[in-house]
C-alpha cells in the first residue's frame, strides 16, 4: 500500500483536505440547511411510479440535453419569480456545485480570476481551485453586509472574470439588496453569478429580474436542495440567457445526469405546491428562533434563508462542541465568533434553543 | 438575446461544438455501445422497491463516501478480476467521465499533460481540455495496435504525467496485451489510468492484476454502463491503491452521487449473475457479426468488445448515410475509413447485416 505523498499529485493539492461537514448521527441534525420536512407520500409515490416505468431503459443513455427536466424547471422559475424564462435558459447538473464548476470551466480557468464577497459559500474559493480560477477575497463588513463601495472598487481593481455574490448569503443568512446587485453587475467587466440558493426562503426580489437588462453578463445559479426538500436527489441549475447554456455545453460532461435524476427531479417540480408549503413553515419557525436567540442575548445576522447565524462568541468551537454535547449539531463554518443552525422541524428549534438556553450563561460572548 | 460570442468565454473554447453522437430515433440504434437487453424483471422490482425505501430521505444529503456502493463495487470487482480488493481500493462517479475528470484534476491540469494512443476514446483529449492538461497523441499501427517501440519512445520523449491505455479499445475494439500494459506502467514517470470501459467482454486478463505491483502508478478506471446495463444510470469507478481515493477526494464534489445513483447501482451489483449473462450472449453475437462482415469482404479489427469496427471505406461518412438509409444508426467515430456498429440484439444484428450486404457491392472500399 501506498501513501498519499508518494503518488504524483499536483502540489497545490499536497497537504489538503477533502471538504465536508462531519456526517455524525446525532439527534438533531441541523448542520447542513437541509429542508427537515420529509417528501409527501405523494411524492413519493409518484416516483416511485416514474422509477419503475423508466428503470426498464436504464439500458440506455439518458437524453443527453435534459429537456423535459430543464422545461419543468423554467416552468417552476416562471412561476416562484414572475420572470418569464424558458427551456433555453435554464440548464441544470448535478448539484449547483457541478452547474458552477461548468460555468468556472468556461469563463474562468487558468490566467482568470473570480471576486467573492467574503466569508460566503465556502464551495466558491474551492470550485475556483478545483479549475485553476484565482479566488480574490473581498471581505464583507463587520455586520456581514456586502460593503458597496469596498466592493465596487475591488471590481474595479481587480477586474475579475467572475464575480459571486450569494445572496441569501450562506453562512450569514442576509439578502444583497438587488439595486447593490444591479450595480456590481454594471461594474463588473465579466460575468456575475448571483448564487440563489437559498432565495425561496426570502421575500426579497431574485436577481432573474435582471437577466433581460444584462444578457451577456449575468447568470443566477439555483438549487433543488433547500426549497425543494431533495438534498438527495442533487439537482442544482442556473437561469440566464440561452446563450450561457451553449457556452456550457462545450464543457459538460456528456450524458452528465442520470436517467433517474431526471426523472426524479422533474416528478418533484410537479409537486412544488405541497413542497414549497414547507418553505412558509420554515420561515415562520426561523423568526421564532431568531427572537429567542436575541432574547437570550445572542447576536443574530439578519436571516432571509433556512438558517441562522449567530454568536458573537470568543471561541466559537467550543460553544459548537457545547451544542453537540447537547445532542444538537450545527455547523462551525470557520467565522470567527459566529455558529451557523440550520432551522429544523419545531421539536429540533425547541432542541436548539433549550440548548442555547443552557450556553447562554456559560459562553464567553464578545463585542 | 445574446450570442453566445458576445460572452467572454475563454479563448480556447470559441469556435468549438458540444461533444456527442447524435440522439436520433431509428429502429436500430447500434451508435453508443449500449447494452441492448433491458433490465431484468427481478432488477426493475428491486430498484423500485429500493427508491421506495429510500425516496423519504430524498431531503437529506446522500452519504458523501458512498460506502455501500463502493464495497458492493468491490465485491464484483474481486469476483470478475480475480484480483481481491476492498472499499479502500474503489471509487465512484457520475460515469466514467467524471472519474476520469477527478483523476486528471488531481495528476494532470495546467502544465502537465497526458498521452493517448489514438484513435481510442474520444472523450480523453476533451476531458484533458477541460482540465487544461495538454493531451499528447501517440498514433497507433496501420492494425490499430498499440506500437510497442513506438509507444515507449513517446513515453520516454514526452514524460507525460498521465498515459491512458484504453482496453479493449474505443472505438477499435482491440486489447492490448498485458505485458505491454506493464511495460508502459514500468516507462510512464507519471500515473497511467488503464480504461477497462469494456473489459468484461474480453477474456484477456485485467489490468487491476498489476495493482499489488505499482501502487503509486496504476489506474483501472471501469463503467456500469456497457457490461451492466446501466448506461442511464451513470456510474463509473476505478480500482487502485487507497492513495488514490484519497487524492480524487481532494477534487471531488461534496456529494456528487446522488442518492438514487448509489441505491440504484447498489442494486444492479445485486444482480450481477443475471446481467453478466448478456455478456456472454453479445460475445457470441460479436463472434457472428464479424465473421459475416468478414465474409462479406469488409476489413474487422479483431474486437474483444461489445462493438465491431468495420472498413475500409473512401467516404466513411457516406457509408454511415447508407446504413442509417437502411433505419440502422451506427457510429462514424472520426476515424478515417472505419465505422463502428455496437453489438445489438440478434434481430438488430441481423438489420446490420443485411445492410452491410446491401451496401457491400456500391461502396468504395480502400486497401
Amino acid at each position: 500500500m501506498a501513501e498519499l505523498k508518494e503518488l504524483p499529485l499536483r502540489e497545490e493539492l499536497r497537504g489538503s483536505s477533502a471538504y465536508g461537514a462531519p456526517q455524525l448521527t446525532v439527534t438533531n441534525q441541523l448542520n447542513t440547511n437541509e429542508n427537515p420536512y420529509p417528501p409527501s407520500e405523494a411524492l413519493v409515490k409518484d416516483i416511485v411510479a416514474a422509477v419503475e416505468k423508466h428503470a426498464r431503459e436504464l439500458n440506455r443513455y439518458p437524453e443527453r440535453d435534459a429537456v423535459e427536466l430543464r422545461t419543468a424547471l423554467a416552468g417552476y422559475v416562471s412561476e416562484q419569480t414572475g420572470v418569464n424564462v424558458s427551456v433555453d435558459n435554464v440548464w441544470a447538473a448535478n448539484g449547483s456545485n457541478e452547474v458552477l464548476q461548468q460555468l468556472l470551466q468556461a469563463f474562468g480557468g487558468p490566467g482568470r480570476s473570480a471576486l467573492g464577497f467574503t466569508p460566503s459559500y465556502s464551495m466558491h474559493p474551492i470550485l475556483c481551485a478545483g479549475t485553476q480560477t484565482e479566488f480574490i477575497s473581498c471581505p464583507r463588513n463587520e455586520d456581514f453586509r456586502i460593503a458597496e463601495k469596498e466592493a465596487l472598487e475591488a471590481v474595479a481593481k481587480h477586474r475579475p472574470d467572475v464575480v459571486f455574490i450569494t445572496t441569501p448569503n450562506n453562512p450569514t443568512g442576509d439578502v444583497t439588496p438587488i439595486d447593490l446587485v444591479e450595480k456590481i453587475v454594471q461594474a463588473a467587466p465579466g460575468i456575475v453569478i448571483v448564487d440563489e440558493a437559498y432565495m425561496e426562503f426570502s421575500p426579497s426580489p431574485s436577481a432573474t429580474t435582471l437577466l433581460a437588462k444584462y444578457p451577456t453578463k449575468l447568470v443566477v445559479s439555483r438549487t433543488m436542495s433547500k426549497a425543494f426538500d431533495f438534498a438527495g436527489g442533487r439537482l442544482g441549475y442556473f437561469v440566464a440567457d440561452p446563450a450561457f447554456v451553449e457556452a456550457v455545453m462545450l464543457v459538460r460532461l456528456p450524458y452528465h445526469l442520470s436517467v433517474l435524476s431526471q426523472i426524479a427531479a422533474t416528478v418533484a417540480l410537479a409537486h412544488k405546491e405541497e413542497t414549497l408549503g414547507t418553505v412558509a413553515k420554515l420561515s415562520a419557525e426561523r423568526d421564532r428562533v431568531v427572537a429567542r436567540l436575541q432574547e437570550l442575548g445572542y447576536y443574530v445576522v439578519p436571516s432571509e434563508s433556512n438558517f441562522v447565524s449567530f454568536g458573537r462568541f470568543a471561541d466559537q468551537h467550543a460553544v459548537w462542541q457545547g451544542f453537540l454535547d447537547r445532542d444538537v449539531l450545527i455547523r462551525d463554518n470557520g467565522v470567527p465568533g459566529l455558529l451557523r443552525a440550520t432551522i429544523g422541524l419545531p421539536e429540533e428549534n425547541d432542541a436548539f434553543l433549550s440548548a442555547a438556553e443552557d450556553l447562554a450563561d456559560t459562553v464567553e460572548m464578545i463585542n
